[in-house]
């Protein structure tokens, strides 16, 4: 049996909000904002006769935060005692869109549909506040039919920042000047009361649960009498008045579509059969799909991650759809935006082009590139994009990423080629998979200006031209680019030469050839499907028969084994080509190639851990789960590979990196070796993995 | 010689701001409502040949969080060494209006003004923006005059949240998302240069100083050449826009005078000379008062805390002044109010009116009161005033405050007597001190109602009466009622038959005969001063020969010795009662007793600790020294003490309190044996210490 143990995020679309619980004696709870897992302890129980009994999703059920005012240690005061249920005591059943806990006479279960959100420039006010509402619904099911004595079941938060009560006599509960709060309808046949305490122990022994303003532990009691079985819907909201974002001004769209944070969960209540319904049905899908049980909890988790990480935003009339990257909070880096693409793609294509208008309008610019041997000729280079927009909700000035650092060796260096090929393959997957021809039409230009960028950072001589990147953006100074994989060795690391990004280039090059040609510029086209036939035949000359496989760099000797160097594959597939493309020289050698590539590195030693998981560099102990996702898909769908047996070990290495590895941190993409450092936790990438729902 | 190494708060006033340094390797910086100190490293010194030395403002020169992105220990780049001054090797200036450093070549000031905040409804904008400007004033001097070789001067912040560049070309410096910033003038000179960096060594290792958006340490470079002095103004700005309360809706009064952050501080380097020669005027009358030196430090260190506090807030049009406690955060403790009040009605009236209007408007309340010996037997209370008016920016419903608890033993439960005394006191204090008599036509209506109520607590049956309040508010439960020595032992904790409390009502019973009278209600002005009489009667007798004092406690056979006996002896002087009250039985003999009650105890092992710090009570460790300087005051200028040569013992001990003892958190009012749990911190009320400036 697989460890229940692990953290979860709920989370409502584009609110950046979380109710997260499931790591065992750990804080979590609600926030906003909160780069990681938010630190309340969480009590979901029952209390009778002076004890209290709840699901283990609290460190501390005794505060003392009191004693700062009474300058002493309690003592007077007895304690009721505070239990809380084992692993072995409880159930757990965690799907795409349901998690929920069984125990004895208690079942807690939280509803987060999987959300299409539709497009705010087309959707009605109720599509809209439907897919937008800022609350996730919580149910919590206490079954006292077996026994002839009342008891009091509870939910309360401790840790509650500035506790207000809430404004609504309709709703039992409370809420926070942080902007979150929960209540229970006042009219669910059970005596439903609001307290906040020091302790979610206190208001069993007052004459009546009270409400102090001073205290942080804000919960709702509810009766249970005897003989009975009583249901009680909670709704878990938040509402983030006023400025969502600093650098620029924006406001959460949700907080145009409602009032209030009573508002939200009023709605919530009231909205209640349909959520579960459209949960239940999400998750059936999910259980029905050809997939392993390790699988189908690794695309759960990732969703849940995600939906955490999505802001939509309003700049003025015009929506912002933003993602951010998890606790490091980076917002739209487009390195993550173009693998989770597949799954906006599948929900909600506009928010798609939204990135990409996004990223044109304000996080474009223009450079010179030079050749490592020359770094102070400045040569013609072109457009590209930055790194991201901003981080902790600051909007960096256009044209600047908040990553991006001049004159820096390594991570934080520039990822202009990666972010520019990025750009041109997520816009012609939008294309592509919207046929949204006004766009294309629009921007056709832009992807003009990306082919001659790419091909001036291949080489601005197009005599001297091999498809591949040879030349660093002037905005490194003396140091080279990077790629997305900016934290493992230079392996994956280094733009220039590197395996992984000549591939995607060469999906970009194919890509533009597509677009160009049908929008009737067959110069460019041709000019494209060159560079891409280029690309493909210095790819496969790089194959080293003795390694039996591509070194991850063409430069200075390198002998690393990289998994990523199929990741390029994709796009073609996506955009229809690849049929072609396998039957057609340059091509079909390159990508059989890669076939022979990767099932030569596949190996125990090589690019696989002890655990059975995958390691995307031979001479690197980091490797990236939305990574592994991405070139399983591509093994299997493009490539053909058939994993048997062993399937379900990678699968299961790969859930336990994050059932075990980062439980503490819901989702985090980098494993070292099956661990975590705790860096990038509540990571929204993990999302590649829909991909194995095409398959 | 005293140790300089103590934080100070350097905050404009009604901003709930501060600037916080002065602890040695101890984190400060700037904060906006925060509880507490902020915890950022503050680098402030001189760079050359790869080694900077600062003032030992920082925990952390060498901060790891680009770990987080790199997911690998930092190894490769050389860091520059970072070395702090010692204390010998530097010299403090600590005034009311000026914090000074200096070192061999360096020369730090700090200005903040003695604001006198004028009345919003009657100041013309100029006035108001001077006195209100969210701003702290700094200026670095660094001598380099006697050296060939030039240097690097530099001003940073470390754990900068959310950096945001200025939106200014006129300014250098640095902003954050959480609403504050600084910068220097961009035509200072010399040149400056704005950078944020992983670390403050960071920028002098790069070619040139970058604004990395996502790093945490945010500062200005100024350029020293050789055989120079360089003096550089650095504002220090504050800007929270939008909400600054909930429960009701308020916004700071500076977003209505100032833009925005860069307004903010760009007038404070334009308004400059003003407020530099503001700060020499403070600092000069404080050092020509006749005061020894560690009465000096402790007005200054209380004036210092006292401002980070404040809050001036615009409830639509009406202006809301609000003082925060300390750490606790608890808006307009009116316990504490009625303690601060000498200090506002000296810098300015309107504030205490302000309060008045505030609290009867919003939080009274009507009561019933009971016997402790018949609990559930209601009879008729009165109006009173709940003890806050909420806490950590949420404004408690009318009524109701965020402290008191119903059926609660001790600390947190009702101050609704002390509360209806401190009303009462206060509003006389305010009329006779501004002789505003319209407020006083008003409002005598809610001085009628407060004697009622205040003869209702003392007994319903006038037949009865003592003077001394001997019944509890219906609020208590079946519990009784405290005072503000919340955390104190019975000795002054009780309300009921307390000593403390009942001089203060006395005070109370005077004063309402005051205002009565003044205004025509001779009867009610006859009752006031009878109950006056009743209260000085049984005070007196109450004094037990073999103590040789009055016991705190009028029951159960308590016997401690308090010192704030004589607290309520200040308000009749204040409103120039006294001298004829000391001329007249009972209140001669009350007065004559509490004299020989004071003399009696003010004694080593009963109100003196062993470092000759005042003992407020003979069984409690705990003592305040917002109530100490009260009641020194009170014993010298109304008692006629002369504490000679133990005078300086007595000041020694209480500044070292706060030196040494509370230390890290600037200034704590509540001291264990000298010592402090830390709770409480940045506190307000040690402004009673101005009182000494009446003498």
């Amino acid at each position: 049996m697989a460890t229940i143990d692990y953290h979860a995020q709920h989370s409502p679309a584009g609110a950046q909000a979380q109710f997260t619980i499931g790591k065992f004696s750990a804080k979590g709870g609600f926030g906003i904002g909160v780069a990681g897992i938010p630190r309340q302890d969480v009590f979901i129980g029952t209390y009778r006769d002076g004890a209290a009994k709840c699901l283990p999703f609290y460190e501390n059920a005794y505060p003392r935060e009191a004693e700062a005012f009474t300058q002493s240690a309690e003592g007077a005061r007895p304690s009721i005692r505070m239990q809380a249920y084992t692993e072995r005591e409880i159930k757990r059943a965690y799907g795409i869109a349901t998690d929920s806990w069984k125990t004895d006479i208690l079942k807690l279960e939280i509803f987060t549909p999987l959300v299409q959100v539709p497009d705010p420039e087309k959707a009605s006010f109720d599509e809209l506040s439907r897919a937008l509402r800022p609350s996730v619904a919580m149910r919590l099911t206490v079954d006292n039919s077996k026994s002839r004595d009342p008891l009091k079941a509870f939910f309360a938060v401790g840790g509650w920042p500035r506790f207000m009560a809430l404004k609504s006599t309709d709703l039992v509960g409370a809420a926070s000047a942080d902007g979150y709060g929960f209540a229970a309808g006042s009219n669910t046949g059970t005596r439903v009361r609001a307290f906040c305490d020091w302790r979610a122990t206190e208001p069993f022994q007052r004459p009546e649960p009270l409400q102090i303003w001073l205290a942080a532990t804000a919960g709702i009691i509810a009766d249970v009498p005897a003989r009975k079985k009583v249901t009680l819907d909670i709704a878990l909201g938040f509402y983030h008045e006023g400025r969502a974002t600093f650098g620029r001004d924006t406001v959460y769209m949700y907080t145009q579509l409602f009032g209030s944070l009573e508002h939200v969960l009023r709605e919530d209540l009231l909205d209640r059969d349909r959520v579960v319904r459209e949960c239940k049905r999400a998750d059936a899908e999910l259980r029905a799909a050809k997939l392993n049980d390790e699988q189908r909890f690794l695309i759960a988790h990732a969703v849940h991650s995600y939906f955490g990480n999505t802001q939509l935003l309003a700049e003025g009339r015009s929506p912002v759809w933003l993602v951010n990257e998890g606790s490091y909070m980076m917002l739209n880096t487009f390195d993550l935006m173009v693998d989770q693409l597949f799954f906006e793609m599948r929900l909600n294509p506009w928010t798609v082009r939204n990135e990409l208008e996004h990223f044109y309008q304000h996080y474009s610019y223009h450079d010179t590139v030079h050749s490592p041997n020359a770094p102070d000729v400045q040569l013609p280079g072109g457009i590209s994009f930055t790194h991201d927009m901003g981080v902790n909700n600051v909007l960096t000035p256009d044209g600047y990423s908040s990553y991006e650092v001049k004159n820096q060796p390594g991570c934080f260096s520039q990822m202009t080629h990666e972010e520019l090929v990025n750009w041109v393959l997520a816009g012609a997957d939008y294309y592509h998979g919207t046929k949204d021809s006004d766009w294309l039409t629009r921007r056709i230009g832009v992807f003009r200006e990306c082919l001659a960028s790419l091909q001036n950072r291949d080489n601005p001589d197009p005599a001297r031209r091999t498809g591949v990147m040879s030349f660093d953006s002037s905005r490194c100074g003396h140091e080279s680019e990077i790629t997305t994989y900016d934290s493992l060795d230079v392996s994956l690391g280094q733009a220039r030469n590197n395996l992984y990004l000549a591939v995607k280039s060469w999906a970009a090059y194919v890509a533009l050839e597509m677009v160009l040609s049908r929008m009737g510029y067959d110069g460019d086209a041709k000019s494209a499907a060159h560079s891409a036939e280029l690309a493909a035949k210095t790819i496969a000359s790089k194959y080293d028969a003795k390694l039996g496989y591509i070194p991850a760099v063409f430069e200075a000797g390198n002998a690393s084994a990289t998994i990523p160097a199929i990741e390029g594959l994709l796009f073609p597939e996506r955009l229809g080509l690849l049929a072609d493309l396998r039957k057609r020289e340059p091509h079909k050698k390159m990508i059989e190639t890669l076939r022979l590539h990767f099932q030569n590195i596949l190996k125990p030693g090589v690019c696989l851990f002890a655990d059975n998981g995958w390691k995307m560099s031979s001479t690197s102990i980091n490797s990236w789960q939305s990574k592994i996702f991405l070139c399983q898909h591509v093994a299997r769908k493009i490539l053909g590979f058939d994993f048997g047996e062993e399937e379900i070990k990678h699968d299961r290495a790969h859930a336990d990196w994050w059932r075990v590895g980062s439980a503490p941190y819901a989702v985090i993409d980098q494993i070292l070796e099956g661990k975590t450092s705790g860096g990038g936790c509540i990571y929204p990438r993990g999302v590649t993995n829909i991909l194995w729902l095409d398959e």
